[in-house]
């Protein structure tokens, strides 16, 4: 089974904006064991539209197109789909009749135009699913049993997303043939590099090759961290769950305590969860990340539950007067103690994490770009580690975010246990 | 003149990584008036490869490659280039030298494998920037005047902009026979809607649609502002430079003082230059942002001329024994007021701005999300604003970051004036 993607839209090939669907598309088709040898983009222009979709389809079984379905004149890809079915397109009136409903539902009123979105090109259905107003549509092209298809499914992210994992790839499963169920889980990890993870792995992954187990695969995610994806295969939902529960397990014991989270647990919800089941209230002690370590942590609704707040010393006098950072190099083991034992008590926390560096370009009072210090300070005992990044400014204030959460984490692990 | 872009490497494909780079040339071609009608995507396959090349070479007169140009096997761009070409390979000797020496200046032995981006195809030349150890190619292909040409490139965004900027646009100019100049620039505003400033703006377009002058279009860009880019054509740089000049002019008169910035002048450069200007230093009090401010604030280089801190007061207890908020709701003008106020002798800052806020998804004490009171403090004298933003939890922070810190330019600027 072999899908392409095209993705329509003149904004696209002048690069207002980036498109962020046909890498979404891969990696579900990728996950699905679906091929996809090409992705291509067009402009809202019939006949070059028309020209993809047919090179497109004599290439593939199944047809992927983003885009175009909108209200506006320039939306053509439901006409052009009609053209390369050889069809007329008539009114579906319940879906006429539902985008009228949604519209005065917010009070508003329909622009005459939304219903060219109910017209359907005749002998293709529309998708289950629509959390906007346009409908997805599947065609099928030509007669069986050489028949192929082609989904065409809206550019709004939030809306493609839904008909691809509610109708698109059920239907390129069940066309495939495929009974299996696939299923992936990633771990994240912090701590080691890429290279070095494929290292101690090597040995599991050529067990896995061997034996036609699960796959690995590393990605490395900046501040989301270098993330392991076990894909797995199975007769069922139960067999695929206890073999990707077998292989994590297994590749948790080779990797050690680098692991911070599963899917979707960030380092930070991961730290606030360990914080608020200790009961401890943290606040963060920044210079070099400018109060980056704090914005992460309140990205997590709810992170009121366990973080207080920071004082952010980018000024000497400030790192002074405010944390009583002593007199001397800033950029130093004791510069970063005395910020984290300072801000507990000016804010009030049990726990804190303190930071301070050179974010470059340039040097500073001596001390090379990527020069950083972090502390912890759990139960009033601080620990200070230097760390040289060999980043860019940008960079360097990222790692340096995901690294001293985790030296927390690692800190709160071995205070619970 | 038409140049199709291919993106080259599996990755792409998977959706492990977003080819943002296609979107990127999109736009520099429209911006040097070439047509591009397709970007396509294909993995390092020789056949597929060896397709997608020929297939736009078909419908166009250039084609721009990016990636397969590294050291490993899999990078078979070059092969492939030569097989399209019906040409061998040879090595360039001097590149060879080049590449051996960049290693050797780094301290570091040269894989063998590198000498591979050495070799190019018979009849094809190097670009002169290279800013990495792949040249960047330049491949005709066919014989005049029927000769088109191909121009491959690595696929890192740094090292591909500098041969497209320096050799590939250029080069494409001089081919177009276009003796015209085209270049643009951005007005960056803040505080009307993208279809507000197209029906101020209205009138403008039409005159010079019907004139032929300079063109105008509008981007919204989140954080970065909402961008109106005018793009002039010229018979020279002077000339471009005096119609970029007078439109800008022309712009700024009617649409007043929401420009915030040019090309790449952010919010945050522009106040801390103002800051700078004014010999004022500036702390801030975050409550919802959590240190988004801050952590805008120093992301530019040299922040710590103006910049000294921030007290990020997330928790409750935090806004009153630190800033002196007094007892009542912390969603309130009475909050942000003493929060902009208190943070001025907390941190020794001339200048202030503070935010407190319902960031979402849940109501909080009865305030709907989205409700935010933003302060400035200029001089001892605080003004505060309440706005509700219709967004989510993550858009709403980072409009209240540059919404705040516009509050603080247009203060500045009357200060100074």
């Amino acid at each position: 089974m072999r899908c392409e993607v095209v993705a329509v839209g003149t904004e696209l090939l002048l690069g207002q904006i980036v498109d962020t669907n046909s890498a979404w598309l891969g990696e579900q088709l990728a996950l699905a064991g679906i091929d996809c040898h090409r992705h291509t983009a067009v402009g809202d222009n019939r006949e070059r539209m028309l020209a993809a979709f047919r090179e497109a389809l004599d290439r593939s079984d199944a047809v992927i197109v983003t885009g175009g379905l909108g209200p506006t004149q320039d939306d053509i890809t439901r006409d052009v789909l009609a053209e390369l079915m050889g069809v007329g397109m008539e009114r579906d009136e319940a879906i006429a009749a539902e985008i009228e409903r949604r519209f005065s539902g917010r009070g508003r009123a329909m622009p005459a135009n939304n219903l060219r979105q109910a017209d359907v090109p005749v002998g293709a259905w529309t998708m289950a699913e629509m959390p906007g107003t346009a409908p997805g549509l599947v065609c099928p092209v030509g007669e069986p049993p050489d028949q192929k298809v082609v989904y065409a499914v809206p550019g709004v992210p939030r809306e493609m997303h839904a008909m691809v994992e509610g109708t698109v790839l059920p239907d390129l499963r069940r066309r495939a043939g495929a009974e299996a169920v696939i299923r992936s889980r990633v771990l994240r990890t912090w701590g080691r590099s890429e290279s070095g993870l494929a290292e101690v792995l090597a040995d599991e992954i050529e067990r896995l090759d061997a034996e036609g187990g699960p796959t690995l695969a590393f990605l490395a995610s900046g501040m989301e961290g270098l993330k392991v994806r076990i894909t797995a295969k199975g007769a069922d939902e139960a067999e695929v769950a206890e073999l990707l529960a077998d292989e994590e397990a297994r590749v948790r014991e080779i990797v050690g305590p680098v692991v911070f989270g599963v899917d979707d647990q960030t380092m930070e919800s991961v730290v606030l969860d360990e914080l608020v089941a200790q009961g401890l209230t943290l606040a963060t002690a920044e210079s070099l990340t400018g109060g980056m370590v704090g914005t992460r942590l309140t990205e997590v609704p709810g992170s009121s539950r366990a973080f207080v707040g920071s004082v952010v010393a980018y000024d000497g006098d400030v790192k002074r007067d405010v944390l009583g950072v002593p007199d001397g190099p800033v950029v130093s083991e004791a510069a970063v103690v005395a910020m984290a034992e300072g801000v507990c008590p000016v804010l009030g926390a049990d726990v804190s994490v303190a930071v301070t560096g050179v974010a470059g370009p340039d040097p500073q009072d001596g001390v090379e770009p990527g020069t950083v210090w972090m502390a912890t300070n759990v139960d009033g005992d601080v620990e200070a580690v230097r760390i040289r990044f060999p980043f860019d400014r940008t960079l360097t204030r990222q790692f340096t975010v995901i690294s001293v959460l985790d030296l927390l984490r690692q800190r709160l692990l071995a205070r619970r246990s």
